[in-house]
Formats: structure tokens, C-alpha cells, sequence
């Protein structure tokens, strides 16, 4: 590569204007490692987005890294279709081994195109097809991608307004917590499940994240989940669970189901499968459910073989024991901490999410979006979530060594003192 | 990787019932080098599949590799979202001076999902946004991906019966010759664009391949390709061009529409566009259509860095001049000679595709099949498509030598003789 | 007509088994007049049913009658596509002054098709063209048609089934009451409508019955409506009110939420308009959003003039003075007592409705049948509603003579104490 | 009713602008005989429009119209639900004997909503439960009514704008004759049944009309109907006859399509099926399809009782035996004679249509339309179709004396002389 510098201009000239963390992040970065980014002008910053929790395990893992670059420097194979492969078959032993059978899970792993919502779509193809059925139930604030099957379930309007269609064959509940503590919503769930003349059709499934990413770090809880996965059953509805971006120990278990004790019919992984950021997703789904036919949803990219090599080393690596979720926890205290903190100094902040995927809603995009700009400043990547981009979110690698997660904190609080004071706030 | 031999057991054990070409060239690959591909016993296979035109340049190409793992190996960003990185700029750079400005291509890159299907929503979606209309007309035996959106516009009822959905949202229209060579399928488009009572609504997009390679290698004619490009304008309709599977060089010109002297408002690229059959995807949209907000279309993978740097390398050594054009003609001889001998030997074959795109339509979908199975057995992996499964289709590396692309031929034609003598036709 | 009496072999041989109210009420109708039908054996009957609210003025009115026979006897014009007529002319003053002008109304008149669905075909139309959106809310247990796009606002998971195709465009809301007394479900509309990634696209309506006559004589509070229509306004949807069941005085008003003092944008009207019971539909409109061009909705019975002669005589006739509402209202008050002694047999009884739009929900549908099969028997034409056919419903005439309406309560009366001496009530 | 004039305010004031005939016949009709209709200031206009086929008998025919009397003057049932009655019990027994028995017809008959549009509703939900598919065929130009259902599968974008959303689950085919002569049309609905990846999903049904009333008068060839019934029979899809308005004798015979000898599986009738103009709509179903449960189609006014009054006096006046049709084929030659006269003054005019349902094709709607204005002003009333308005078309009465019909044909060719010596041709 060009030791030069990069000239931006290339990217206004010729990129379109669908981008968008450029816009946030303005610096070309030219390499990353652990938890940190390197622009090209040698400035560090610390990365608290992890690529949208792509990097759960950091940029550049040293371990991955030599797997990857010893297969390539072998000519292993680079594109196979859905070919049987070497890397593929240890891939598949390895999530087997410590993943599937420690959880007692006998799901089969579908490889789709290396696309969260390309893992959305099959999933809700195949509960389609096992039903018989169109309806998917999705939820308030839920996003599961933008291709026009899963875009469906996705709540954002600015996403949804994209489609240029009439987005179909769903319906909308209110998720954990949506109409006030008080007010359980499965109540409501049940009641439009179980009457016939509710309006809602029978649905192929129920479709959720256990913690809504996107939709501002909503957290359902453990009962919420155990009552949805009852009624999934009682109406002959598959239980579908995106963990795309929850998944990979971002809550603190591989699964972010695990702590709710719920067997979903369908999970979809993405994001950090890969481990190193590479293009990957796939469905589990259970042996009896396993209905689709060969290449029925099929795409070139599906099983990208790179990926399975440094997928099949984070899973040796970081799930052979406990150690790392023995870190999240720790870490996830950390980071709750700090956040209270910051959340002392809006009046009526709250504090969201789980796991190392929380956050503070600061009861307005605009601050919120201040407070992460000044951040960057100071070196820090982090950005907004939330129906109104509201919630300051964290999304650290789950490696993050605990002192960079305090000084990132320590960037984060900082820039909210910056920002606060010079901030109106509605009530005052 | 453990040298010890795969077992196969764990793909029965553990992957979906979707796996689909494992089950047709039923080895483990271990490496791929050029237009071979190597299984786990060391059994050379010549690849006339190249990943579904995903490998133009052959597998591992030592440039592209060695670019690769320098990029590893000094922590290049790996996963970058779509903030801007070094390696996408030179992508850029590169893509626009070989490819964009020699064409007078002043179009706008937007990196999408890398899958093509995710580039075809994408394009569907600046198209309904642009003109405000929801209706894009496709064509028999297209094919755009199985996402739901992509999927409306792809012909092939197995897929679209994978839905579970009805599919919305398009009108079909013939592909050229569908109907006989003596109709000219544009009269038929004509006559519904202009009748304001046909029951076709105004269209957003005309989409469509200009080799159809999963529908049978029809290959539309110059002169319908200018006449579409011409409804299109005069109804106020995009024309997109899918040339996910026929560009990046498989029709003898980087985009296969050069020859007819259009301009594609959009065009799609995925496949062949990494150079190195890594995940990529990506629409071209003319300045003055790129109305798609920040993010209104996004994806956690739109632009794959590491195929950023493959990409940029493909670009540089094989279209800063025209030897592989010259190449691929020759080349495209050599195929269309081979395929001439298979016809000869079976009633009323036909030769289909153009380019390096070319194969044999040999009636039924039973004997191409038995000749594909002999040709796997023989070394040769090679595939159908079409409708029924009837055309044998030729799908070599561009890169693929003349000797080995003649010993690949050979090995086909030998299996056709070998299948042909027990195969009873249907005329006898 | 043959004094002979009708053999009902050929509706068996001849009639759709979709016919229906004919398998309840097994006998064949030969004549009608004011609150009772008469079989040609002779047999006379209490109809409690009044068309499901088509002969708000009972059977056969003299007046009307008169009217209409003197209209056919001098050529008057039957059928007339939408021109003017004079008995439309007169149909049109005689509403703008009795109905229109007194409750301050501006609305214009659209004559649809002559049914219900057709109104509200309609009605959906303008409310999507106007605002260019095409999300209508709607709510549990409505009803609203079954043609397919006023289908897809109906919540009867039997009519939807019928549609063989998947209904969209809608959004389901709770109704008034439908997640008990104590949740305010406009907390709910309000905070989907708010929240912009809640998933509900921007609605073009909302659309609901003030009393729910087909889901079970649910009747939404006057607060209720008020909020909804305030949250209508607030988020640029039109207020349809489908007033085909409760209208025409059923509840007590002409309109039926003129209690609430809200103000519609559309009203939809059918059954009882024509107050002979004769094929009549139409549309309210404010004049603002009367933007359907000329026949852009159309139909060939649009407007039927043998209705126009009843309807006007029914207006001039009954809603002249108060004294019909006087009735209403002292009949209301007769049917509630009624339904109390009725309500008091069953455990957990509850009386539903308004106005002479009342019943009792006893819990299953099974003993609401026997009961109203029984009372047939007895004399007595009255059916059920709810969502499992649990309401007992009474749709008498609100013409019913005070005396008749006593005897045909006590004949229910009867027919209840007989079925729930033999019943075993599911809490025992 | 008043003798005062109409003040034709009420209609500006109080009718919606979706009024349309009224505008290009401004005037206000107060009564009707035989082929006549009389305005209120006494000026008599002969009715070449009939109702839009409504009125094949004439209006106000005058046994019909004794009967109506007789039966309202009785008490009679005017609205029964869809109970029996004994004059449904006639209706049905006069259509068995008099139509279905002679053409060896088992169609069992089910009485929708009284509209056109709701018996093709009907018919299509039929087709759909019965084949478990949701996709209907559908014809350029053809019309079926505007209701969501049916509006999916009407040809016109005036009345399809209409909608306010996607008109989904049909697929539009070219009707005969609509790629010129030279072209047979069915070998691409063959093309398209057969090819398992045209993109054209399984059909539930085809649907058509014989003669294109709306659509231009375009008439289907015997042998084009042969080809596509058998079409339908081999994709196992339900064929559907739209006869509502060539339907009740208008082509010649009772339906349009006796001559061509096939038997549908499903009829729409509505328009002349009652007789006199009242709103009535039927479908006729063959046994093995009759599957609708109880209800599944319902609506309140389905099986108008006036209408089977007057229906079965139609039937048995008009079709006992074979005058009727001498009278049409006798009235079909005097019309094709005049319109032939008419041809004759427009360069490359062209005859459309059969029997009393024939027009001329102008060559653009601004002629015809001035042809319809001015003959208007001259006493006769007379409409345009075709998807640019450009045919003159003639509905009259089948019942018209051969006298009155010469009157109205020299009326429209007088009325086209005046036109067209203004008119300048575009050929000019």
C-alpha cells in the first residue's frame, strides 16, 4: 500500500451519499488493533462501536490473524460455494463442540449470504415454510436489516421509508417495558393470539432480539422472554431469535437467550461469527424445522471460507473455558459504573441495555449527538442508538483490557461535561 | 490446519438440508490455485464453475494474495463499517480511472451488503425512490437473488416458492427471443408502457441481465437491448443493469452492456467484482440518482475491506490494458468450438451465452445433469442451468489457460459421449 | 306470485353453500311488515334480527311503500347510472336538511356501490389519496366488509381466510375495553403513532365502528373516541367512521357518535339508509377531502333510485322531529331490562352495547346458540355476534311497538331459561 | 313527488365530485320507458347507453313492473338476508329451467353483494381456496370492477390510481388481438404456464371477459377462448367468465360465451341479471367448486328480493324461448350497418365488438367524445370506451324497436357529420 496520504476528495467525487459513519468518524483510518483505530495521520482512537459488535474480539487478533494469512499462503480455498471444504468442516466441529452440545443445542447451522439480513431472510423463510403461514410477529424499535423481507419486521421509519413498497405480512407488538413498567405487554400478545376475530393472522413466528441493538438498548427481561416463547408455542409459531447483534457474548453468554432458559426454534448470527469482522451469517435451526430444500435460499457468498478459518479460532479461543465471560461480567460492571456517572449529570437519564451492550438515554438525539462528536475529539469512536438516536451506546470489544475501557469512560464523561454545559434541557 | 483427513460426517450431522453443491461434486476441497481446484486426497479438479463467475481471475491469483496478506499482517483495517479507509479510497481511485472514466462513466459507487442480492435491493430501491413508483418490470428466466425484494424479480419458481410470501411489486415482461426469433419481445413492452389501460403501472425500473446466465444463457441481442434502453427513457423508468454474474469481464468487455451502447442509470456488481471471490457488492448510480439518504440503505459488511484490497489489484493488473479482452476472445473460440462438438452430438442441441459465457442446451435436464456428474467424476467441475436444468454451462476462469481450457473441454466432451450412449432421446 | 307452496329442494340443488342465515332460521319467508316476518305456512315471527340493522324502520313502512310503488307506477326512473334524477335531487335536500344542516355538517355525499364494503372501499380510497399514505388503522373485532380491501380492516379470522391472498395496507390496534377496564388503549395508538421506529408506517386513516355490532356490541366510551380522533388529527390521518351497523339511529342518534361530539372526516353509511331496506351505500366527506375524480371510483348500481324514494321518505318520516330518539331511548331502556333478567340466569353474564344495539355475552358460543335457536322456535328471529359467536344480539326495529318488543324478550327469556336448564356452564 | 322542477344546485353543493355521467348528460331525468329516457322538462332521449348494460330489457318493462307493484303492495319480503324466500325459491327455479338445464349447466348459483365488482370478488376468493394459489390472470384492457379485489385485476390506471396502494396477486396477460392479428397471444400465456421459471407463480385462475366492454370493445375469437380454456385446465386453474356486461343476451346468445362452446368454472353476472335495473350480482359455480363455507362471502343486501322479482319475470318473458335472440342478431346487422356508415367518414376508423354490444374506434377520444356531446344534444344518449376513449360504443336495449334503433343510429351519424367537419385528423 501507498505510504501517501489519502486525499478525501476521491470520496466525495465518486462515493455515494448512502455513506454514513464517514460522516460522523471524518478521518481515513488506515489500520486497527485490540480495541483501538489508526487514522493515517497516526492519531489513535479508541473504538467503543467495535464495528457495530462485528469485533466482539477486537481488530486483528493476533491468533486469527496467523490462521488467516497461513491458509491464504497455502491457496486454500478462497470461494467455494457451498462446497465441503476443510476450514468448513472444522468450523463446524469446533461450534459443535463448544458451543452447540454444552448448551444441549442439536440445531443445524445454515450458511446464508454473509449478511445479517440475508440470515433474517432465511429465517423467516423457513418458518413460512414450516407453517404454512406469512404473518411474522416482530416488535416495537426492532431492526433485523433492510432488504425488503426483513425490513419488514424492521421498525425505523427512515429504514422502512427506503423500501419504496408496502412492507407486508407482519405485525407489530409492543416489546418488554414498551407501555411503561407497569404494563406487561405479552398480556396483549396473548389476548390478539388467542382471539379469532383479533385481526392479527396466525403467525409462522415470533421474531425478536433479547436486547433491541438498534432500537435504543431496550433489554427484555427473563419472564418477558420465558411468557413470548410459551405463547410462540401455543400458537404454532416458531420462536425466532436475531441474536445478530446481542449474539457472540455480547451480553455475557455466547447466546443471549441463555440467561431466559428458552430454546429458540431459529437463531441468526452475523456481525462477530467471524470473529475478525469478516463478512459471515448463519441460521441455526432445529433438525425438525430443517425443511428447506437444497439451494432453495442459496447466494455465491454463502460460507465465506476465510471467515470459517478465523471463526473456527475466536470460538477455540474465547469459548473453551469461561475466562472471557468471566471478563464481560467484570468489564459490564465497569462500564455501568462509568455510565452512571454520566447519567448523574442529565436530569432523568436512564441507563439501558446488559452485558457489555449498555448505554444512558439522554433523553434527546441532540445531546446525545453532541456528546459522542466531542468524544470522537478526544479520541473515542462511539455512537447514538434509539428511535430518536437518544441513547449514548457502548459497544467495546469484549476484549477491551479494563483499563482502556476506563479511559474511554474517562473520554466519554469528559466530552458530556463539555457538552452539558452549554446544553438546554427541556425541562429547564 | 490439522493435516489429518476431513470427515464428512459432521456436514450430515451439522449443516442445513440447503447445502446444495457439495451434494453434486461430493469431495472435500482443501486448495484452489488458478483454474484447479485440489480436494483433501490431492485430486485435481479443472474448475469451469469458477464460483459461479465469482472467480474470474482464478483461484488465489499471487498479486491479489500476496496484497492480501501484506494488508493482515500490518493490522490493516479489516472491518471498517463504511468509514473511510485508505484501502477504499485506493479502491476507488483505481476503479475510476480503469474502469469508470475510460467508458465516460460518470456514475457514483455505493457500497452495498456484499451480496448481490443486497445490490439488487439496493438498486430497486434508488429506483422507487427516484420516481416515486413501486412497479419494476423484469424479465422470464431472470435471475437477481432470493432476498425477498431481489427474489420478486427472479423468475425461478423453486426459488420464489422458498418466499412463503406472495411476491410483489413487478411485472414480467419476455426476454428477447422468448417467444421465437420472429417476435420481437419489445413490441409487446411497447404496447403495455404506452396503453394507459394495459394493467402494467407506471414502472420504476426496467431490470436486467444481458445474459441470463441461471436462466438458461439467453443472451439478449444488441438491438433489444438499445430498444429497452429506450422504452425506458420514454416511460420515465431506470434501467438497471444486473451484471452481477455477466460483468467484471465474462461477456469479453469489463461490463457485458459495452457492446450495445447503453448507459445503465444503474448497474449492479457483486460476484467477480473482489477479484478474489471475496464477499463484495456494490451499485453503480448515475450523480444524478444517488438520492439515497445516509444509511437509508445499510448492512454491517457494505464495503469489504479486505476484498477493498483485492479489488483494487484485480482492476490494476488486468484492465489498465485490454490483453485479457484479447485473451477472452480467444478464448470464447475455444469454448464456443468445444461446445459445437458436444452439440453435433446431440439432436437439436443448441449453443447459448456469449463470451466466456457460453454452453450447450442439450433438451432435458436429465442428460446435461448425467453429463455434468461423468465430466465431475473425469476431473472436471462444471454445472447446469436453465429452466429445466438442460443447458450445460461453461463458466471458466477468464484466466484459465488455453491448454487447460481445451483439456477441461476435452474431459466435457468425452463425458457427453460416454452419457449419450445410454441416454434415449426423446424424438427416437 | 304461485299460491303453491315453495319446495326447498331447490336451494339444496341449486343455491351456494355459502348461503347462511337460511341454515338458522329454516323456514321460507313469504311476507313482512313492520317488527315481523311471515312464512307461508303462516307462521309469524319477531324479527330481532332487522337485517342486521338494514330495517331500522321495520318491514315494509306504508309510507315508504306508497312511495315507492306510486315512483315504479308513473316510470319513474329505476336505474340511472349516476345521473340526476329528481328523486336524487329530492333525496339530497331532504338529507342536507334534516340530517346534514342540524348537526352542522359540511360533508359532501358520495354514492357508492350499494353495499357496506363498497362505502368503505370508498372511504379507504379517498383517505389514501388524500394524505398519499397507505397504512389504515384499524381495530380487534372490527367489521367492515369482506370485499378485499375493506376485508383487510375486518378482524374475523374466517372472513379474512376466505381472501386466499394475504391483506395488508392495515394496522391492527386494541379497541376500546380490549385489554380490560383498567388500560386506556389509546396509550398504546399514542405511543405507536409518537414513536418513529415503532414500525407503524404514518396512517392515511383510522378507521372504526362506535359500537362494534358484528365483534360483539363493543362500545367504545365517548373519552375514548375523543382521544382517538384527537390523535387522528394530531398525526395527518382522516377519522373514518364506519357507521353502517350502529348508524341510522341504531344507538339512538342518526349518527352514532354524535354523543362523543366528534367530527369525522368520512362517514360511512349503508343498511338501514334506504330505510325499506333496499341496496343503498354511501360516503359523508368532508368537502376539503372530496378529491376522488369523476368516477375514479365507480360502479354500474352506484346510486340506487328506488332507495333514493324510500330513503328520502324515511328521513322526512322519522328524524323531522325527536320523537323517534324519544322511542329509541325508551326502548333502550325496555331492552337493557330485558337483558339484565337474561344476563342474571348465566355466571358472569356481562350486558354489551348501546341504544337498541344490546346484548348479552354469556360466556360461549355454544349457549348462545341453543339459545337463539330456541327462541326461533318459539317466534323469535335474533342471532348471535362475538368473536365465538358468545353474544346474544338484539337488532330489533327501532319501530318495534313497545308491546312487541316485551313479548319478544320474554319469548328469549323463555328460550334462555329452557337451554340453561340442560347446559353445564364451564366453572361447574 | 313534487311536480316543481329540480334545482340542479343540490348536486353542486351536496354530491361528490366523484359524479361523472352527470356531467356529460346534464340534465335531470325524472322517467323512463322502453328504450327512452324523459327529462323533467319533458325532452325524450334515446338510450344508447342502457345503463351501462344494465338495461337490456328496457327501463321499466311492464310486466317486471306489475310484478314489483304486486309484490310490494303485498308485503312481500324486501329484504331477507340471505334467507329463504319464496321468490328467491322462483327466481331460482326459472333460472335452472329456463337457463342452466338447456345449456347442461350444474353451476350452483351464489347470490354476493349486489354489485358487479362483488361477484368477481367472489369469484376470484372461490378460485383461490379451491387451488391454494393466490395468482389470478388477467387481461390488458379488461375491467372488472374497482373494489381492492377486483380493481387488482381491471387494466385501467385512472381507476387503479385510484386504489392508494400496490394492486397486487395477478398477472397481466396480452388479450387477443393485442399484438396484432398476426400474433396469437396464447402461445406466451402457454409459454409462460409452462416454463417453470417464466416468474409467472401457479395460477389460481384466469379471468376474462368475452368482449372487452370497458376495455374497448375488444371480442375474443372462438377459438382464442378454446385455447385458453384449455390453458386453464392444464395449470389447473379455475376458469373464470366475467359475463357482467356481455353476459343476460347482449352478445346474442344468454352468455357471451355459448358460442365458443366452453364451460367455465366460475360466471360473474350482475347489471341485466335483475331485469329492471335494481342492483343484483350473482356468481354460478360449478359443484365441485362450491366451497365457500356458510358466510365466508357475505353481505347484507346479497340476494336483493326485489331484484329476484323482477329477474324471474325477465326470464321467463325474455328467454322461454328463442325470439329474443332472432331480435338481437336482426338489431346486431342494423347496428354494424350504421356504424359502417359512421367508419365510413373517419380515416382508418375500425368496427369493434359483436352482437348489440358494437362500437367504432375513432382513432381518439377528443373526436369521440365531441360524436357523444353532440349527439346528446340531439336526443340520443351514448358513451365512449377503450383505454383512450376512442370508441363510439352502443349499449342499446336489446329490446329497442328496429325502428328506434334507425332513429338513434342516424342521430350518432348525423351528430358524427357535424363533428367531423371540424375535426382535423392527425393523418392530415
Amino acid at each position: 500500500m501507498s505510504k501517501q496520504l489519502t486525499n478525501k476528495a476521491i470520496f466525495g467525487r465518486r462515493e455515494s451519499e448512502a455513506r454514513s459513519y464517514c460522516r460522523g468518524f471524518d478521518t481515513v483510518f488506515a489500520s486497527a488493533k485490540g480495541a483501538e483505530m489508526i487514522d493515517q495521520s497516526g492519531k489513535r482512537y479508541i473504538d467503543f462501536l467495535a464495528g457495530c459488535s462485528s469485533l466482539n474480539y477486537g481488530h486483528n487478533d493476533p491468533d486469527m490473524k496467523q490462521a488467516l494469512i497461513a491458509h491464504i499462503d497455502t491457496d486454500g480455498v478462497a470461494h467455494g460455494l457451498d462446497m465441503h471444504t476443510a476450514v468448513k468442516a472444522r468450523f463446524l466441529e469446533t461450534f459443535e463442540q463448544h458451543i452447540l452440545q454444552p448448551r444441549d443445542m442439536n440445531h443445524r447451522v445454515m450458511f446464508t449470504g454473509p449478511t445479517g439480513a440475508n440470515a433474517v431472510e432465511a429465517a423467516m423463510k423457513i418458518a413460512r415454510k414450516v407453517t404454512g403461514r406469512s404473518n411474522v410477529i416482530c416488535f416495537t424499535n426492532g431492526f433485523h436489516g433492510v432488504t425488503q423481507g426483513a425490513l419488514a419486521a424492521t421498525g425505523n421509519s427512515y429504514h422502512r421509508g427506503g423500501a419504496g413498497v408496502t412492507l407486508n405480512n407482519v405485525t407489530r407488538m409492543p416489546y418488554d417495558g414498551y407501555l411503561g413498567q407497569s404494563c406487561d405487554t405479552t398480556d396483549f400478545l396473548e389476548a390478539m393470539l388467542r382471539d379469532r376475530s383479533s385481526g392479527m393472522d396466525a403467525p409462522a413466528a415470533i421474531l425478536l432480539e433479547t436486547v433491541q441493538g438498534e432500537g435504543g438498548l431496550n433489554a427484555a427481561s427473563t419472564s418477558w422472554l420465558k411468557r413470548v416463547a410459551e405463547l410462540a408455542q401455543e400458537a404454532g409459531a416458531l420462536l425466532i431469535i436475531d441474536d445478530i447483534q446481542a449474539g457472540c457474548g455480547r451480553t455475557g453468554s455466547f447466546f443471549s437467550f441463555e440467561e431466559a432458559g428458552i430454546s429458540p426454534d431459529i437463531v441468526t448470527l452475523a456481525k462477530s461469527i467471524s470473529g475478525f469482522g469478516l463478512p459471515m451469517g448463519l441460521v441455526l435451526v432445529k433438525p425438525e424445522h430443517d425443511i428447506m430444500g437444497p439451494a432453495e435460499h442459496n447466494g455465491t457468498f454463502r460460507g465465506n471460507t476465510h471467515a470459517f478459518v478465523t471463526a473456527t479460532v475466536a470460538i477455540e479461543k474465547f469459548w473453551s473455558d469461561d475466562s472471557l465471560q468471566q471478563d464481560i461480567l467484570r468489564r459490564s460492571n465497569i462500564i455501568s459504573q462509568g455510565l452512571q456517572s454520566l447519567a448523574a449529570m442529565v436530569p432523568e437519564a436512564r441507563l439501558k441495555g446488559r452485558g457489555m451492550m449498555q448505554g444512558v438515554d439522554v433523553g434527546c438525539g441532540d445531546l446525545a449527538g453532541k456528546i459522542c462528536a466531542r468524544a470522537f475529539e478526544q479520541g473515542l469512536i462511539i455512537e447514538t442508538s434509539g428511535s430518536e438516536d437518544q441513547v449514548v451506546k457502548i459497544l467495546a470489544p469484549l476484549t477491551t483490557t479494563d483499563s482502556m475501557l476506563q479511559r474511554g469512560l474517562s473520554i466519554l464523561i469528559n466530552a458530556a461535561q463539555d457538552v452539558i454545559g452549554g446544553h438546554k434541557f427541556a425541562a429547564e
